[in-house]
C-alpha cells in the first residue's frame, strides 16, 4: 500500500524500493497502459505558451463525441485525466447509498467514501438494485468482466438513480461501450492515456446523459473552469481520437499481444486467464513467489491487497521485453531454503 | 462577453471575429503572460507515456516551496492551472459572506457565487472586516494595486476567517508575496504559466497555512487525486521554478518592457499608467476608439465591461511587435464620417 492506502501500478520508484538489486532498465507491466503509444504529432510552440483557445477544448470534445459514439444530447467534458472526475463527482451529491460492483479499481470507493457516502461493494447489478448510485468499471479492472451495454441500458430503465460507468478500458474492446445509448441518468468516464499510451499527458472525459448525468457533468465543467486541459492535450487528443485507423490497428495488435501473454502465463494459471486487451489477470497459488521472482528480474507486475493469488500483467513493449519476461517466468530460482532474500522485499509503505 | 459572461484575454478567435479584416499575424496583448517563455527543457518520452511517478509531483511541490519562500508547515499543492483551484475552493465551504477586493479578475466572484456564497465587492481591506472570507488578487489585476504583505499579515491576525490571496502576478514583483509569512487561515494561489510564459502547460499552486488554509488545500489535494498535473508540467515546472537566475533576469527585462510600454502609451493616458511588470493599464477617454484602432491593425488588447475607459496591455514579444504597436498608436485613422466599418466590429457574444 502507498501513503493513501491504495495500491497502484505504474510507480517504478516503488518497484526499485522493493527490489533494490534488480537489473535496470525495469520492465513495467504494472499498468494497463498501451505499450505502443500514439505517435506524438508536431506541437506548435503556441500550445505551450498560450492559454488554450476556448474553441480548442470544444473541438477536442466534438472529436471525442464521435470517437465514443455518443449521441446528441449527451454532454462530453474533457478533463486533465479521469482521476479528477472520479474525485469530483461524489463531492457534488448529498449523502447517498452507493453500490460499487467489485472488486474493482479502488479509487471509486475511496472517492465516494471521502465524499461522505455510504458505500457497499456488490457482486453484480442485481445486488445493486436498491442503491441511489451504481458504479461499475466496464470492462472491469482487473478481471475484465464485461456487463453488456444492453444489460446496463435495461438496468437503467428500471433503476431510479445514477449509473456511473468507468470505461477506462473500453476503447479497444468491440461493443463494450454504453456511450451510444447512454441513459439520461448515466455518466460514462473515458480514459485517453491508457488506449493511446500517453498517460503522462493527463486527459480523460466524462459523458453525461440528458438527465441527472448531464447535469452533474455540467457542474464538473463549471468547477474545473476554462483551461483545465493543457494545450498539448487538446491538440494531441483531437488528432489521436480522430484516427480510427490507428485505433483499429491498436485493437488488433493488442489482442494478439494479449493472446501471446496468456500462452506464456498459462502454465502458472490455476484458472483461465481473464482481462482486456491491455492487461491480463493471472490467478495462481504461486502469485506471491512469482511477484518476487519477476521483481528480482526487474519486471514489475501488479498485485492486489484483496487477493494475494492474483497478479495483473500489462503488455510487454517489444521483443526484448518479451524475452526477459519469458526467461523470468521459466527460471525456477534457488530452492526454498536459499530464498531468505525475499524477506527484505516487503513493501515499505 | 463570452458565453460564460466573463471577458477574458487570450482568445484570438474572439479577436478575429471582432476584426475579420485585420492583418495577420495577430499581436496578442490581451493577456498578462510573459511574452518571453522559459526555454523548454528536453522532454523524456516517459513524461508523455507513463503516469507521473508519485515522487514527481512531490518534487515539483518541494521546488515550488523554495521558489515561493514558503515556510515549514505550509502545504504546497500543484494543480493543472490556478483556475481549477479558484473553482474548487468555494465548493468546500458552507455558505459564507465573502468580500472580494475589486474590481478584479472576475472568476473569483463567479466561483464564490456559483458555490452558493454571498459575495460583495469591497474597495479595501477595511471594508472587508466583517466577512467570513476575504479574497484579493495581489498585485491586483488589472490595476496592479499592491497591498503590502505586512499589512495583509497584520489584517489576518485580527480577522477571524479565511484570507485568500491570488498572487498570479507576484513572481516578478519584489517583496509582493505573502508566502514567507502565510497566516494559518490563509491560502495563496500562484500561477506558473504567466511568469514563465507557458500558459498552455496548465500549472498552478495553492499554498495553505497551518490552520484552515492548509486544511482546505488538503481537501483540494484529495479531490484532485494523484496525477492531476501532467508529466511534462511536473518536469518543466521543477526545472523552471528552480532557476532563480532566469527569474531575476525576467523580472529585470519585463520591468524595462513595462517602462517602454508606459512611455508609448503616456500620450493617450489621462492618469499615470498602473499595473505590473507583465501588463500595463491605460485609462483613457478614447479607450473604445483605441481598442478598435488597434484591433483593425491586428493588435488585440484587453477591455473591461465594468469600465470602458480602461485598456490593459500585455508586453509585446519582440521588436517587430513593438514597431507595429507604435505605428498603430500613432495612426490617427480616417476622419469620423468614414469610420462606418466600426459598426460590424461589436462582440458577437
Amino acid at each position: 500500500m502507498d501513503g493513501e492506502g491504495i495500491w497502484h501500478g505504474g510507480s517504478l520508484g516503488a518497484a526499485r524500493r522493493l527490489f533494490p538489486r534488480a537489473p535496470e532498465p525495469w520492465i513495467d507491466l504494472s499498468t494497463g497502459i498501451n505499450p505502443v503509444p500514439y505517435p506524438l504529432p508536431p506541437l506548435s510552440p503556441d500550445l505551450w505558451t498560450r492559454l488554450p483557445e476556448p474553441g480548442a477544448q470544444a473541438a477536442l470534445e466534438a472529436v471525442a463525441r464521435g470517437a465514443f459514439g455518443a449521441v446528441e444530447g449527451v454532454d462530453v467534458l474533457a478533463a486533465p485525466g479521469t482521476q479528477i472526475l472520479i474525485g469530483l463527482l461524489p463531492s457534488l451529491l448529498p449523502p447517498r447509498r452507493v453500490a460499487i460492483l467489485g472488486p474493482t479499481y479502488a479509487e471509486h470507493a475511496a472517492a465516494w467514501r471521502a465524499g461522505g457516502h455510504r458505500v457497499t461493494e456488490v457482486a453484480d447489478l442485481a445486488a445493486a438494485e436498491g442503491a441511489d448510485v451504481v458504479v461499475l468499471v466496464n470492462p472491469n479492472n482487473p478481471d475484465g468482466r464485461l456487463v453488456a451495454p444492453a444489460t446496463l441500458h435495461a438496468f437503467a430503465q428500471t433503476h431510479a438513480g445514477l449509473l456511473v460507468v468507468d470505461e477506462a478500458f473500453a476503447d479497444l474492446e468491440p461493443g463494450a461501450s454504453l456511450c451510444p445509448q447512454l441513459p439520461d441518468d448515466g455518466i460514462v468516464l473515458r480514459s485517453f492515456g491508457k488506449t493511446y499510451g500517453l498517460a503522462g499527458l493527463r486527459l480523460g472525459f466524462a459523458l453525461g446523459g440528458a438527465g441527472e448525468g448531464g447535469a452533474l457533468v455540467a457542474r464538473m465543467r463549471a468547477l474545473m473552469g476554462p483551461w483545465a486541459v493543457s494545450g498539448p492535450a487538446c491538440a494531441i487528443g483531437a488528432v489521436a481520437l480522430a484516427d480510427r485507423d490507428w485505433r483499429a490497428r491498436a485493437a488488433a495488435a493488442r489482442a494478439a499481444d494479449a493472446g501471446r501473454l496468456d500462452a506464456l502465463l498459462a502454465p502458472h494459471a490455476r484458472a483461465p486467464m481473464r482481462g482486456t486487451r491491455l492487461y491480463r489477470l493471472l490467478a495462481s497459488e504461486d502469485a506471491p513467489a512469482l511477484f518476487a521472482r519477476l521483481g528480482r528480474a526487474g519486471i514489475y507486475v501488479r498485485r492486489f491487497g484483496h487477493d494475494p493469488s492474483l497478479l495483473r500483467f500489462g503488455l510487454p513493449a517489444g521483443e526484448e521485453a518479451w524475452a526477459r519476461l519469458e526467461a523470468a517466468l521459466a527460471f525456477q530460482g534457488p530452492p526454498p531454503h536459499l530464498r531468505h532474500s525475499v524477506r527484505g522485499e516487503k513493501p515499505r509503505h
